[in-house]
C-alpha cells in the first residue's frame, strides 16, 4: 500500500483562496514615514496613502495620524471600513504580538504603547501588530521573492540586519518577539559595536554599515578605493564596485561571507526551502550578491553540499512591510 | 473594542483529544536496537518491545524485523493491526520525511531506501518516517520536558549533538530534512574535524567527545584531572565533576559555553518558549547544566537580557524518539 507522506507544511500552506478576505489593509509604520496599502486577494495594490510620521507629537497624535492614513488608503482604495475585517500594521522595535503592544521602539521613542488596542479604538477594527521585519517576510513569502515556498527566511540587509521566518504561511514571531532577529546572532567576525550595546553581532559586518566600515578598513591597510569620503548609500557603494574599486571589491567579498555563515547558520536549524534578500543594499547590487553568497553558503554548511535552499531577490521593494501586516490582517 | 491578537500558534497548537487516535505506535530504530511502543491519549505506554537491529543482515531482513518488533509491541499493549490508523518510525540520519526515504544512515550502512513504503506494505498501514532526532523532540514537546510550550527546541547531547525544533505542535523538518541540526552550526570554538567531514561544527565543542577532547587539554595544560584514562562515559564525567576535577570542571564549563551560543544563537532565530536539555550528557549531569547554560546563553544574546526562553530538562529519556514517532503517526 501507499505510505502516508508527512505533509503538515503542505496541509498548513497559506489557506485558500476562498478563505481570504476580498480586500486587506496594511501599515508600515516606521520612525519617519507611514505608509498604507490596501490590496486584493491576488496581492495586487488597490490604494495607498503616505504621510510623515511626526513622531515628535507624541504617541496619541502618531496614532490619530496613522488612522487618517488608513482612511485615506481605504478612500484611495474605494472601499469602506466595513469592507475590512480587520487591519494589519508592522512598527519597528521589539514588540509582543500577542499582546498588541510595542515593548520598545527606540525610532519612535515610544516603550509599552498598547498599539493593537488604540489603534482598534481609533479605526473600530481589530489591529493585529507585528514586527515590520517579520511581517516584510510574510509580505514577500505570500506574494514577493519567496512565494508558494513552504517555508523561508527573508534578510533585509540595509542600515542593519533583520530578518524574519514564515513557516506554513505564518511567521514564526517567537515566544518574546525575537524570532527572526539574525541581526544580533553572536558571530565570529570581529567585535565591533552593535546599535544594540553587544559587540560583534552579525549585523556589524553584514549590513551596509559594516560593509562600509570594512570599506575603509581595507583603504586604510592600503588598498586602492574610489568610494567618495562622508555619508554612504548603498547607491555609491555599487558604484566604486563596478568601478572595479579594490577595497569595496575585496569589504562586499568579506561581508558577503559573513551573510552567507549567517544564512548558513539558519539553514541549520530551521532549513527553509527559500532564503529571500531584500532591503537597500540587496536593491542596489542585485543579481551581483546572489553567486558569492551561494558559496559562502555551501562552504560553511557541509548539509547543503548537495542540497541548497533557493537563493532569491526579494520583489516587494519599500511595500513588503505593508504587504505583509495586510496578509496578517486576513489571519485575523 | 477589543483588539484581535495574533494568535496563530494558539490556534495550530496541538490538537483537540478528541483528534487523537486512542492508541498510536511509534518506532525507534537505531544502528544497535529497534525500540517500539504503544501509547494511549495522554503519551501513557501501553506496551513496549525491544530488539536488536542486526543491520548486518541486509535491509529487506531490517524491514522484517522492524515489522515484528511492532507486533511484539502490539501484542504488549492489547491490540490489533486494525486498531492503528498508521505507524510512525523515527530513524539516524538523513531523512526525507516528505518522500519517506532514508537518503543516507551510515549507521545501519544505508542510502536511499524508501522505508516507509516498505515497511508499510510489510505492515499493511500507512508509515509516518521521520528524523529520530526530530522525533524525540516531537516527543518531548508533547508529553515531555516542553509540553504545553507553544514553540521549544530540544537539543540532545551525547557523543554527538542534535536538535529538533517545534512550532505549534508540529515538527520543523526543514525542505531538506536539516531542520534542527544545530550540531553542525558553524561555529567559533576551534577547528576540531567534525564527523560531517567540516571543521569547527559546534558538536565538536558541545558534546560528549567535544567534553572529553577539552578534559584531555586541559590535563596537558597542566590542570589537575581526576578523569581516568581509556574510555569515557557520561557517569566518570560527572564522577570526576563531582569530586572537584580541576580539569573536567574548567572543560565542562567550556562546552556548556560554547552549547549557551548555540542556544543564543537558535534563540535569535526562531524564539522559542522552551528550550528542553535531552541526550546522556544531559541526563548524567542533570541540573548541574542548567544554570550555566542559562548564564552563557544570556551572555551572547542581549535579547535575552531581560526575556528569557525557559530551560528544561528533557524527561522521557530513552522512550522520547519512540513516543515523538507514535505522536506523528496520529497526524498521519
Amino acid at each position: 500500500m501507499k505510505a502516508a507522506r508527512l505533509t503538515a507544511w503542505a496541509r498548513t500552506m497559506i489557506p485558500g483562496m476562498a478563505k481570504i478576505p476580498a480586500v486587506r489593509l496594511g501599515i508600515d509604520l516606521g520612525g519617519t514615514k507611514i505608509h498604507c496599502l490596501v490590496i486584493d486577494r491576488k496581492g495586487r495594490v488597490l490604494g495607498t496613502s503616505r504621510a510623515s510620521t511626526k513622531a515628535s507629537r507624541g504617541y496619541a497624535a502618531v496614532v490619530e495620524r496613522i488612522a487618517e492614513v488608513a482612511h485615506e488608503a481605504m478612500d484611495d482604495a474605494g472601499i469602506r471600513r466595513r469592507d475590512l475585517k480587520a487591519v494589519g500594521i508592522g512598527a519597528p522595535g521589539m514588540i509582543d504580538p500577542a499582546g498588541g503592544v510595542i515593548q520598545l521602539a527606540p525610532n519612535l521613542g515610544w516603550r509599552s504603547k498598547p498599539l493593537a488596542d488604540d489603534l482598534g479604538d481609533e479605526l473600530d477594527l481589530p489591529v493585529v501588530l507585528g514586527n515590520d521585519v517579520n511581517f516584510g517576510a510574510l509580505g514577500e513569502a505570500t506574494y514577493g521573492g519567496s512565494r508558494k515556498a513552504a517555508s523561508s527566511f527573508a534578510v533585509f540587509v540595509g542600515t542593519g540586519l533583520g530578518g524574519g521566518l514564515v513557516v506554513g504561511g505564518r511567521v514564526v514571531n517567537g515566544s518574546h518577539g525575537f524570532g527572526g532577529e539574525i541581526g544580533h546572532i553572536p558571530a565570529p567576525f570581529g567585535q565591533a559595536r552593535c546599535g544594540c550595546g553587544r559587540c560583534g553581532c552579525l549585523e556589524t559586518t553584514a549590513s551596509r554599515t559594516g560593509l562600509v566600515r570594512l570599506v575603509r578598513q581595507a583603504a586604510a591597510a592600503g588598498r586602492r578605493c574610489l568610494l567618495p569620503t562622508g555619508e554612504v548609500r548603498s547607491g555609491h557603494l555599487v558604484k566604486a564596485y563596478d568601478a572595479g574599486c579594490p577595497a569595496t571589491r575585496a569589504a562586499l567579498a568579506e561581508m558577503l561571507a559573513a551573510l552567507g555563515w549567517g544564512l548558513a547558520t539558519v539553514g541549520n536549524v530551521v532549513d527553509p526551502e527559500v532564503f529571500v534578500i531584500g532591503g537597500g543594499v540587496a536593491e542596489a547590487f542585485g543579481k551581483r550578491l546572489l553567486a558569492p553568497l551561494a558559496r559562502a553558503m555551501t562552504a560553511d554548511a557541509v548539509l547543503y553540499q548537495r542540497h541548497r535552499p533557493a537563493l532569491r531577490l526579494a520583489e516587494l521593494g519599500d511595500d513588503a512591510v505593508a504587504i505583509g501586516a495586510a496578509v496578517a490582517s486576513g489571519e485575523a
